[in-house]
């Protein structure tokens, strides 16, 4: 079947340097070869090598017949941009299908104008996301690859980044592929036994299988697992700065923000007094919602707040709870105390300038009601910029068991893959369920299959058209 | 001398599909070839032929003395980003000299990780359009060419696209080229004659001279008259609508701005009360302002706003005189007619769709004390939509003479060239008065040599560094 050739400005749509306008498709390199001329006014892209780039001019030459050449090389009214032009042959491009890339100039006009002329001679503007909608449809790449081309152009941060690589490269697919192989081996195994219960005996199998089903089981749970590191790692850990007012909240925030060199993106939240920033520390983005100072009160509005304060700490992955150790606890830090029990905190004894009033073990006594195993207290100064490091470096122990390595881990860093996954671990639940209850083996058996289903869709084996459609459309023009 | 290697991102620092970091100086391959590693993790970048695309990783083995090469291709822990690597060897570059592109992927995390990783591998940041600056220093391309590269990138519209797209190809240069050489063939005869009046001879020589000089005039003074036209068209035509409270002023500009698909910009203006919003009407810039209704008054207040709607027009390139064609002029159209005189003035006799009052005789006899051919008149509805299209075509016709060609002309549209066109005509002024006044020959030669040297300063030769730093540190990053 002939499939349309697609183009695009592939390059971000604002002024700069290069532009890129890509084609893809059977006509890709035809399209091209009517826009594109030598200086001396000769069309050759039809004949140059596969991965060659080709200096020339980008011509409108529309409803001519030929192109006029002068002495200067090209009649100047037809010239659109001078150009550098990259033929890719099929199967060896992007898409697997001939591709060429525009280098234009890159104005935004000027891209525009050379896409339309793409377009003018046959090519049809490209959806988001179609260029590696192809490779995956053409099998140059399988599902989580394609998704991960996105997640690493909106990486927020560098470890991120690092996770999106490797899953373009494979280790999500591997881990997947290795797990599918597994269950199809035992899937088949019973039916043929089913089949052809002569030759083949069931005699002994379920402890075999048992025993594959515990270790598929704590695979999956190791997934699964990864997946909240994942999320973190993608999105940034959700950060919740609480204290009683004055206690060095917001002058943790300014060091955090401003010394780290951070990126700092103001998202308007949507309660109006909660102020949520995105830092990037070393790597690690913090999701930090500030909220207003929390006193124990009775009046009516403020307590408003302190509920809209435990709503926020409920849902975040971490708390940090900064304490004026210069001053005894009081019923605000107890009701603080109280409020995030039971989360991940990190505790800053902060004001280790003045005198100490709340020591380490005072803290850790109020606190004891707590799993220790979930709480960090470091001595802080905020004013003089004391401890950040050991904040940060506690930030890492915490979440990422010290230095995140992608080489031997898979992180699972797509929602839909937790989906998929969670489903696969299920289904080997019913399986050690069934095998438990000695049920006949083709209970079991669905459910094996059911977990290999789910896993195929990971890969993009067993998904609809509509899924494929949803999945590429959040991807950018162009890619 | 040896030079830096030099890198940057050359597309735009903005998520996007595709993301160029370009390397270019003489350790430009080898710094590439330590990042990059095919598949199978070889390094190869040395070997490749000038212009080839090659596809394989990025890899950060910054202090490693080898890279590890496992199963997959790559150790995952190294793998920064998989990626087409442009090779272009000089001098067949951009700037000349050896050039790499590697093409990532487009977010700006990435872009940033491999910048820094190039970095790290010997290469310096490139200052914003040090490409460009070398490309004109190696002799690839004259300055005016150089300029026209960031004019391309910053085109507001399609002729001032095209314009410098015709800069790039050289057509100011040649023309400037063309009268340097007829300006120094007069000056090395007169010091020839001066050298060795034995054997050649002035006689006669100043009628000759004095043609030459008339017809070198005539050009430079017909670019002169281009670099109005040439504003224009880089900028755009700066337009400001004037007319009584309740004409038509906003419905017309609604009417331009939404029906044409105008591309709309907001552009705080230094004066509270005027709103300067940029349109590109079928490819012409229009900066329109739209002044608050003018009307006649003896309000100190209301008066300072007639004030600057004055100051406004008289800088205009055109003024839209929106009339209420259903009401008799009055001493407000009286005040605005007498504000606009000597200006280029198109009258819209708004209103069609009421009864008419004011006609176009009417209107033309109180308008009789200008000059007529800076007036057209055009009967418009801004309520129903009518007449618009002609208002456009009287635009055109008023500053383009009909469609405008960049086959035969050329048009001055840099400012710094203006300048130097402007100089060098004056210098040829000079030369008029040496020759009428019978001055003695070196006296002439002096200014001819000067019109040669402004002259040049357009293309670049006698330029200082100074001013070469100043024209390049407008480009932006990574060209």
């Amino acid at each position: 079947m002939k499939t349309d050739t697609i183009a695009a400005i592939a390059t971000a749509m604002a002024d700069s340097g290069i532009g890129i306008i890509r084609i893809s498709g059977e006509e890709a390199i035809e399209i091209a070869d009517r826009m594109f001329r030598t200086r001396s006014g000769r069309r050759i892209l039809r004949e140059v090598t596969s991965h060659t780039i080709n200096y020339g001019y980008i011509v409108d030459n529309f409803g001519e017949e030929k192109i006029v050449v002068d002495e200067v090389g090209l009649n100047a009214n037809r010239v659109v941009d001078e150009v550098m032009v990259s033929v890719m042959k099929s199967p060896c491009s992007y898409t697997t299908e001939d591709t060429v890339e525009i280098n234009c100039h890159g104005g935004v006009l000027m891209m525009n104008r050379i896409l339309e002329l793409a377009v003018k001679n046959g090519a049809r503007i490209a959806e988001p996301g179609e260029f590696t909608k192809r490779a995956f449809l053409n099998g140059r790449i399988d599902l989580s690859r394609a998704e991960a081309v996105i997640d690493i152009i909106h990486s927020k941060n560098q470890f991120a980044l690092e996770s999106s690589v490797s899953q373009l490269k494979g280790s999500v697919s591997e881990a997947v592929q290795k797990l599918r192989q597994e269950l199809i081996y035992e899937i088949a195994f019973i039916e043929s036994a089913l089949d052809d219960p002569e030759h083949i005996s069931l005699e002994g199998y379920g402890e075999k299988l048992s025993e594959k089903t515990e270790n598929i089981i704590s695979r999956l749970k190791k997934l699964l697992d990864s997946s909240d590191n994942g999320k973190m790692l993608k999105e940034g850990i959700s950060t919740v700065i609480v204290g009683k007012p004055n206690a060095g909240k917001s002058s943790l925030l300014n060091i955090l923000v401003g010394e780290e060199k951070a990126i700092v993106t103001d998202i308007a939240g949507t309660t109006r007094d909660v102020l949520e920033e995105s830092i990037r520390l070393h790597g690690i983005s913090l999701n930090i919602i500030d909220t207003a100072g929390i006193r124990y009160t009775e009046d009516v509005v403020e307590k408003i707040g302190v509920e809209r304060a435990r709503k926020y700490a409920s849902l975040a992955d971490l708390i940090v709870f900064v304490v004026d150790a210069s001053l005894p606890l009081d019923e605000s830090d107890y009701d603080i105390i109280r409020m995030i029990s039971g989360k991940k905190v990190i505790v800053l004894l902060n004001k280790t300038d003045l005198d100490e009033v709340v020591t380490e073990s005072i803290l850790t006594d109020e606190m004891n009601a707590m799993d220790a195993s979930h709480i960090r207290v470091i001595k802080t100064s905020t004013k003089e910029n004391v401890g950040i490091d050991l904040l940060e470096q506690a930030i890492k122990d915490m979440f990422f068991q010290g230095e995140i390595s992608f080489n031997d881990e898979v992180f699972i860093t797509n929602m839909r893959h937790k989906e998929a996954i969670m489903n696969a671990y299920e289904s080997m639940l019913q399986v050690r369920s069934s095998l438990e209850n000695d049920m006949p083996e083709d209970f079991y058996s669905i459910d094996l299959m059911s977990s290999y289903s789910s896993l195929g869709t990971i890969i993009g084996e067993e998904v609809g058209e509509d899924l494929v459609n949803e999945i590429f459309s959040k991807f950018c023009m162009g890619k």
